[in-house]
């Protein structure tokens, strides 16, 4: 416990408190020194004053311009993400930005710029990479004893449908929940999706679909190399958050299943009950949120490399832009028809 | 042990013996008592003659102008059947005929059609309906515990790949191996398939590519309603034949994971080592083809339906077809396309 | 299909008709030509009739004097069992008895005396060795991979207590149902018991108590080299017939866990509900009574040694007998108390 | 977040610090005040003084007097519990207490008799309590959803031996592991054992048996109504940390397995790999610890019943001397032995 990492935080709403309990309760080698955000809630600033000497305001301006803050947590509402990356990367901060950068591809590409010209670190938050079992995947991947991947499957399914207000704001299913999947599936694969092609339909809520949504989507992705891939999102698992995965390959296959709150059955003359998977996403991803904060801290201190970089911010956004166009023509979309591949190229040096 | 159904075969190779395996030690109720095949090996006809009286000719017009013959069961080359159809369906025969009852649909139209105006029972060869996980899947589903069916996914991969022979002469992998699929996705969910969009890759044999085939597949189906299926298959799961399958719907979902040999577990300092799936359809669904037997057996003696009718020996060739011209275009293909809505009513009558 | 052993059949109760299915059905190179029952029904001497070139006796001196009968077996009430060895043996024929021999261990000592002086193959009825489950545990803890057993654990439920009457001609609970974990847990573990010790209660059924008899029943089983065995017995699970086992060593451990009629789960908000075991032995064990009874007509005509050999039909019964007696006393009883060691040491050599 | 509970704490070991972090970084209703160890370490000092402020003393009993302190953790070594216990009654502190209270017996019951005369919360250290899987096997059985229990087993076994100075002062296998499941089985049965039959060998490490010890033992235990236990030890199950149990009642049974690091599965031509348990009890209990001292500060702070109580702290420690009796007499030995019916019934009320 040497070197401690002095952490801003801008933005003290629902997912911005989550990352402050990350760092004051779980990460020793990192301290949130200073908090911002316009309507801060007293029992927020308490807490906050009661979990150490936390300078508190209002401007996230002071955050950023902040001497003592080393790197700053951007948990504000989407449409600020991109100024306050731009100012944060030119005051020399490394960041982590919750996802997305921005829900406009030019402006996620200038950011991302902007982020490189600076040569600050920038990790985007997708947490399930930080997840054990999808880390336990990633690994045996990249390890070989699947061998080269051919197929690839996500069931990705929330337990309830979100208000119509979150929904008519969200982007859509593709950009709004599927997004997690896209980045799920680079990560798995370590493989760059080629085009894709979506279905998608409104078996939950009605309402869904006057928005213009779906409730219900599968996607099929076609990698490099000619792997194959597929997720299905529902809005509506009534059992509760249903998250596995599969890779397959020419030398086996990996999978994981959902986690459980136990491991213990019940055995009746019904049959054999067990445990469902956790509710939601706090339940389930809970640690992914501490790891993935602990992985920040970490690159940061000891110059390693963030696991969600640049490109990881641009191109989940790209594909659901993709698997959007693809639903509404019905045929396959490639990548490039969305963002020129020399452009993604120099994304990806 | 009353009545007893006097079955007559066609074909004695491969399947057909697995058939009469069936008839002679597992099915009491029934006998076979004439078997025709032009081609019939020495070792084959004294299993025959031990098995009891049963009458071997060469030619199989004996076998369907034997009086005491009330079914026939064809089991020879898939180019012969559909004339065998029609001869013991005017012969007043009920008859168990294997897939495809040809690759030309027209063809299989006008066989059925003739099946049909003779009134005789007709069940085609479509053993996994009679397996005993995917049993029960379509008994929960049909019993309503999962509410509407949203999103249904089989995972369907053989061992190894087959020679480029029977390549050659399959009809390619949409209408060889995932035509089992198709049906079974009929079969679980109640529904119709309305179109499909194939993917495929050739990662396993580049034989196989060569042949215009490819070795990796995957297919989304739209059906009635808006629900989405999604099927892959593969020639190659190194670890044995992978046949699981999940439909997700309103209420929860159901799925079955692969049989094994045992449930024994062997627990090291490597971690828990449990069976792989059996290595192919014989190993797996050997009881099915039993059970596939003592149905029609039962469907002719008490005049019961059978379980594979006449539509579901169309249906599945017309999804092979729509899927493999959507691998070909790139697009959508909806069912229609290639069989008028219509045409399809009249047989779903 | 070459060499056919020609069996015999006494005792065509619902035990000795399994085995005839199992030849008739399940072994094409043995056959039953001989089949004695003083009781004999007439459904089962026509299923016989039907079969083929069955011989029917009343007298089962007959079948054992047939000099085309080259094996015995013996399926009639257990109080003629150790006269029928005596004679088959004298009479030169191969024997497979239902277990077990006697309830007078004096005279199955001298049955098997008998059987040794006439070098005829003898098989005693130990079903459970063949099952796949347990064949694949033994095999596992031959093959060095769980190194030296240390503790051995069998759990071997019923699913409903039997009638009175046949609790009352039971020989009682360690007699009757533990004494196929003895052999079990002998089996699996390759070494011998030393000594037991029982704990035993009425909490199922209170006229088992009246008989003197118990319900549930716990034995402790001290093995040479120290291992220890533990077996525990109810005669009543009311989720159906529970058949588990663990062998664990210095290197690992191996268990398998309880068959089930499929793999399909059905998860909806109440949790995860997937099949409870089958009901009882008939369900979960009919491909281990084919096994035993395939794995006797191949000892015998390729002159390979039995499975459960002499020494087989004697321990078990001296363990139950230990067990009995440990109950009653409350103390551990040594198997030597109930034979001396120099008389097990003669029979397993 | 109103009240909070002022605690002290005696002993910094490895134990204490566990329940400093629990307290300090999981439980926000309580705070670490004040911290005595004759022998703190300097990077526990300053991580204290990190932390907050925290009073730190040489002398426990500068704790024990301090006024602002309202509960006391007793993390000191076992020699120090009874003394340390009966003078934080006497201040009128409540009391949380590392496990076992004393190794003799009469002391336990006096020091006991103290806390119960001052009439403060009292609570043992038996942390498996708060194990999710078996918390939730103790609701299932207190539900009665499996009826009464009648066979309730226990495996517990360490990934390694100990150190044979840890093992010399531990007071043996029955006090030092099995206590634990002495514990375990009256939590998940809510039963009273009656008497105890032990088995013991010495098969892990020959060193463990030169200082009279066992490293393998197994003991079957008699319940009041008749309900059978038992519990199998090893010092070394190569594969980790393995805690399972079983209760086996009239209506069906329940059962919990390990836990394990991921839900992934790797599967290749060898078969299924699946993760095996944990480490040890660090890696299996650390949820368990935290949510033990939750519950201790609850019922503190709501005036509640804790869940390890004051007979908790004496029946174990009974059991397990009957335990080791009956393992070097080789009978059974009933509790009543060890202690008076009389005396249990005194502190069962």
């Amino acid at each position: 416990m040497t070197k401690k990492l002095s952490i801003g935080i801008v933005g003290t709403g629902k997912i911005g408190r989550l990352h402050l309990d990350s760092v004051i309760n779980h990460i020793p080698n990192a301290e949130v020194i200073h908090a911002a955000d316009p309507y801060m809630p007293d029992d927020v600033k308490e807490w906050l004053q009661e979990s150490g000497a936390i300078r508190i305001s209002l401007d996230p301006d002071e955050v950023i311009t902040d001497d003592a803050v080393k790197a700053i947590m951007i948990c504000s509402p989407t449409d600020t993400h991109a100024e306050l990356i731009v100012k944060a990367a030119k005051a020399g901060k490394h960041i982590f930005c919750e996802k997305p950068v921005d829900f406009n591809l030019q402006r996620i590409l200038e950011t991302m710029r902007e982020v490189k010209k600076a040569g600050v670190k920038f990790q985007i938050g997708f947490n399930r990479r930080f997840d054990h079992n999808f880390k336990k995947m990633h690994e045996i991947v990249q390890s070989g004893k699947i061998g080269e991947p051919h197929i690839i499957k996500i069931s990705s399914r929330d337990p309830a449908p979100p208000t119509i207000e979150y929904v008519r704001s969200s982007g859509g299913i593709f950009m709004d929940q599927m997004i997690h999947d896209f980045d799920m599936i680079r990560y798995l694969t370590g493989k760059e999706v080629q085009f894709v092609h979506s279905n998608g339909s409104v078996l939950v809520d009605e309402a869904i679909g006057k928005e213009g949504d779906v409730d219900t989507a599968v996607v099929t992705l076609g990698f490099e190399g000619g792997a194959i891939g597929i997720i299905d999102n529902s809005r509506q698992a009534v059992y509760g958050y249903d998250q596995r995965a599969e890779v397959f390959g020419s030398k086996g296959s990996c999978m994981t299943d959902n986690d459980t709150a136990t491991r213990v059955s019940l055995i009746t003359d019904e049959g054999v009950l067990s445990d469902k998977p956790p509710y939601f996403f706090l339940e389930r991803y809970f640690f992914a949120y501490v790891e993935e904060m602990r992985g920040f801290v970490e690159a940061v201190l000891e110059d390693k490399e963030v696991v969600c970089d640049v490109i990881d911010a641009i191109l989940p956004v790209v594909i659901a832009k993709a698997a959007k166009q693809s639903y509404e023509t019905e045929k396959p979309v490639y990548l490039e028809e969305i963002l020129p591949k020399k452009t993604i190229a120099e994304y990806l040096s």
